[in-house]
């Protein structure tokens, strides 16, 4: 399982519209092949930002796979004009749990 | 809950060696009050960049309790001295999921 990770900065005073979207988007992206889950989360500290967690099955099930697809097309359009600057998307593996 | 959230830049070429302690020490955090769950990741793209999530049920359960306990002096002595330069660590609540 391949863990999609990043660090949202929202513009300030677009975070509840920012959620309300991410609410409406969710469905695009649970329903790519090899989507596992979906979690956003909101800092604490700075509440302009949020944290993106979305597992998937394999790699490729996102770059490949999600990317690739028509809906990312909406999912872009959904939600990349709330976020400057633009964030770095990278994939992590679990090596350590407790 | 709580989820504390920090990306570690380890010193290249001793990521193994971090690897080990963390699974030595994660006893130390697991073992602290209103801890729920540890994962560390490696990063795919940068294999020197890993991702700590660690679930509190209350942030200060992390910020009073580890922080200020004995046992968060030896997690520093274990690990600390891996990242280079020293994470950012922030606290996240979960506002969509799917």
């Amino acid at each position: 399982m391949i863990t999609e990770h990043a660090v949202l900065e929202v513009v300030p005073g677009r975070e509840d519209a920012f959620v309300e979207s991410m609410e409406q988007a969710k469905a695009l992206i649970a329903a790519s092949p090899g989507f596992v889950s979906l979690r956003v989360e909101r800092c604490v500290e700075r509440p302009s930002r949020f944290l993106l967690l979305v597992e998937w099955d394999r790699l490729e099930d996102h770059t490949e796979g999600f990317r690739g697809s028509a809906a990312y097309d909406d999912w872009r359009a959904a939600l990349h004009h709330f976020y400057d600057p633009f964030p770095v998307v990278e994939h992590f593996e679990t090596v350590v749990t407790a």
